[in-house]
Parts: C-alpha cells; sequence; structure tokens
C-alpha cells in the first residue's frame, strides 16, 4: 500500500496545513492543531475544471476545521491540479468548450465525461482512505464523510455507495442519468444542494436525483439562483451536518 | 388602539416570558433578559388544532430568545387555545374528523378553513404588531421577522404580503391552491420547510407554493419523512435565517 508522503506545511489560525502525495495523487490534508484528539475525517472533491486549492475548497476546508474540528482531505482529480491529462480528457474538455461556444446544453458533455472520470477516481479516494486513516491522528475505525459538488458528486456517488466507511454525506448540482441507479443504494444521511434556477441542470432532473438516495435521512437545499450562485451559508449548513453524524470533537465559539 | 396588557410573567433560563391580551387575542411575548438594548421581533404563528404554548411554539421561541436574541410573540389564532369557536369553526372541525375518519384527503378541507381563518387572523396580527411596538423595548421601526408552518403558512402568506414591516419569514407545509397567487406578491427573504413523503401535501403542490414567492432570495428545507416529522433541526436554521435578515442582539454561546 502506499503512504502519505507529507511534502509541506503550514499552521494558520489554529489549522494545520499540509500538502501530500500519494503515488501519483497530489492532495491537501487541513486538520486541527496538533495534540488535539483524534478526530473525524471529511474527504472533499472539488468541481470540474478547479483544483485541491480552489478558494471553495479552502474556505469549506477551514470552516470544517475550525466548527467541527475534523481533518479534511482534499486531492485533485485525474486531470486536473497539474496532474496529467490523457487525450480523452482533452477531448471531452474540447466537445464542452465546444457545447458552451455554440449555446447547446452542457449536460451531455458533463455527465458522460464525469461518469469517465468517476471511474478513475473512485480508486484514488479509495486508496487516499486507506493511506490517511494508517496515520494516528485520524486513525481507523473513526467516523468518515465525503462532501462534494459538481463533478464531485459524479465520483462521490459511485465511492460512497460502495464504501462503507463512510457514513455521511452532501452531494448536489448534478444530473440524475448516470448517478440516480447508484445513489439508489446509498442509505448514509445525506444533504443535497440544488440551485432552484440551474441553467444546466433542469428542476426536475436535480429532484429526481435527490429523490433516488435511500437515505432515511435525506435533506434537500434549494436556492434560488443559477447554478454557481450557491449562498455561502450551505457551507455552513454541510459542517453541522456534518458535526450531527461524525461528532465534534473539538469546541469552538460557533 | 389597543394596548398589551400583561397579565403573567416568569424568567427562566435568562428568557423573560410574558402573557398577554390585546382585546380579545391571547398571546405570550418571549423576549431576552430585561435590560438589554432594544431587539428584533418574530411574530410567530401555532398549527391547526394547537395553541401559543404548544410545545412545538415553546421550543422554537426559547431558541429564538436564547439564539437570536429576538422578541418572540405568538398568539393564538381565532378558535383556537381557548378562544370561542363559531358555528363556522365547528362545522369545518367536524368536515376535517369526518375526512379523516373516510380515509379521504383533508387537503380540500384544510385550503378551504385555512383561507377563512385567514381573513380574521390577519387583521389581529396587523393589530399585535401595532401594539407590540409601542412597548420601549421593541420599539416601531425595528426589524421583524414572521415564522408560521401549516395553517400559520395559510395566515402568515397574506400577512406578509400586505406589511411592509416584516422583512424576513420562515414558511412551510402548505397547500399553493390559495396562496400561490399572494405568495407571487412577497419579496422579502424566505425559507420554506417541506415533507418530501407528506402524506397530505402532494410534492408538486408544496414546489408549487415555494416556486410562487418572488423573493430574489429563499431557500427550500426538503426533509425525508411524513407530514409531521419535520426535524427539529429546522428550528435552529430557520433561528440562523433571522439572525442573517434581522441582525442578532445578543451573544450567545451557540
Amino acid at each position: 500500500m502506499d503512504v502519505v508522503h507529507f511534502t509541506a506545511g503550514t499552521t494558520k489560525n489554529g489549522v494545520l496545513e499540509r500538502d501530500f502525495t500519494l503515488g501519483e495523487i497530489t492532495g491537501v490534508l487541513w486538520s486541527p492543531a496538533p495534540g488535539t484528539d483524534r478526530a473525524p475525517l471529511v474527504l472533499m472533491g472539488h468541481g470540474g475544471g478547479t483544483h485541491k486549492r480552489w478558494p471553495a475548497m479552502v474556505g469549506r476546508a477551514e470552516r470544517l476545521v475550525h466548527d467541527g474540528g475534523f481533518h479534511v482531505a482534499v486531492i485533485d482529480a485525474p486531470g486536473h491540479g497539474g496532474r496529467p491529462r490523457t487525450p480523452y480528457d482533452e477531448q471531452e474538455i474540447a466537445a464542452l468548450f465546444a457545447a458552451r461556444a455554440a449555446g447547446e446544453p452542457e449536460g451531455p458533455v458533463v455527465v458522460r465525461y464525469n461518469a469517465q472520470l468517476a471511474e478513475r477516481a473512485v480508486p484514488e479516494w479509495r486508496a487516499t482512505l486507506d493511506a490517511l486513516q494508517e496515520l494516528p491522528e485520524i486513525g481507523t475505525g473513526g467516523a468518515v464523510g465525503y462532501y462534494g459538488l459538481n463533478m464531485a458528486t459524479a465520483i462521490g456517488v459511485p465511492f460512497v455507495a460502495d464504501e462503507p466507511r463512510v457514513t455521511a454525506a452532501v452531494f448536489g448540482l448534478h444530473w440524475p442519468d448516470v448517478l440516480a441507479a447508484t445513489a439508489k443504494r446509498i442509505t448514509v444521511p445525506i444533504e443535497f444542494d440544488m440551485q432552484w434556477d440551474d441553467e444546466h441542470i433542469p428542476r426536475d432532473s436535480a429532484l429526481a436525483l435527490f429523490d433516488a438516495f435511500a437515505s432515511a435521512e435525506k435533506s434537500l437545499h434549494v436556492n434560488a439562483g443559477r447554478h454557481k450562485e450557491l449562498p455561502r451559508f450551505e457551507a455552513d449548513s454541510a459542517v453541522r451536518f456534518f458535526v450531527r453524524h461524525l461528532g465534534r470533537t473539538v469546541t469552538s465559539q460557533d
């Protein structure tokens, strides 16, 4: 089994931030200040075309550490964040730009490309979780959550469906075409984000994906606004969701 | 103008709780401990068949005072909480019980009866708001919110639509038949609660009512579960919604 290699680290406002590699995977682990008790781990995925240090990732990670006391790991998806692109990646990215330029729907390209990325990314998440649980401050047997919207929902749904260590997940902003069948196998609590005026994902499609999850505890958060206008307070809501389901280890003032 | 008469008062855990009457209206006002600064006011309505001291009202009021630093006023709806019932009230309550006993949908009776109750209740809310704003600890010009689910949405939608003093509202768990047309006139931020497996309100109906609000800022919170299974954490969410939109006056540990 590959092990996590930390390549750089800083501490800021009580949050320890460490870059790591795991074979070809590049990631960041945000953690409570050293010396705190073992804490739950939240695995967080970025959206299409971005990377592990995208501002939304950094902001969510800091909230999760600060307000929830969690460890938070983000890895670059295949073909993202400087990781090499395959000819297939290049072809699909070109197809996406062509659809945009032509004013055609992005959905068919995104759904197809993200499904292919998920096949490559799911084993990487599994390897990352294996390796992170070898760290003494995380350990095996601790609570694990998954947090990923957009492309990270396309990757996260198949990952969580077959990963019994993940016991709570935040998803959203994707289509049901490929994912609904897999979502039907997910029974852990979920929170699902949807934009009411999404210009890419029709309302019925988003509702159908939410509906597909077999979870007895599931919440849908709909907000007025377009695809990229998800309100920032949904990140706070996700933190509270994980605190409810994974537990809180660090007392904060939130 | 009628004035508020306080008939009883206690203080518990830093929350001042006072019964009041205003003409024929009976109510309770929960407030931060005396001596704190002027604070926003949340008007809160109870559901059908319950009253101002129903446990959900007491629990939500205490959260709103504690975590938001608000004043919270709940009044008994006409025909509720010991207030006299008209022959029409008796007739509709009998129709509701008959529908239940026959296994027929409750919706048609509830929609019709609540619309009639709203005609009586809206002027009472207006008078209550007038009178409460005469109290020095509330005052005119302060921020005002409205929080009401079920029957209190049927009353609250027409109340808020014509009441410019209310600048944020939490609604939910009702049908669009009568309310959607009025909701189209509401532009203040709203949070709307819906149960995904509601045995009384079809999904499309609940979504249609949410859709009707003209508010640029609106959030829909859907949870798995039946009509009466709204999770308690939605009360916490409502508190945070009001803190975002009315402001917070008392620092607490939440």
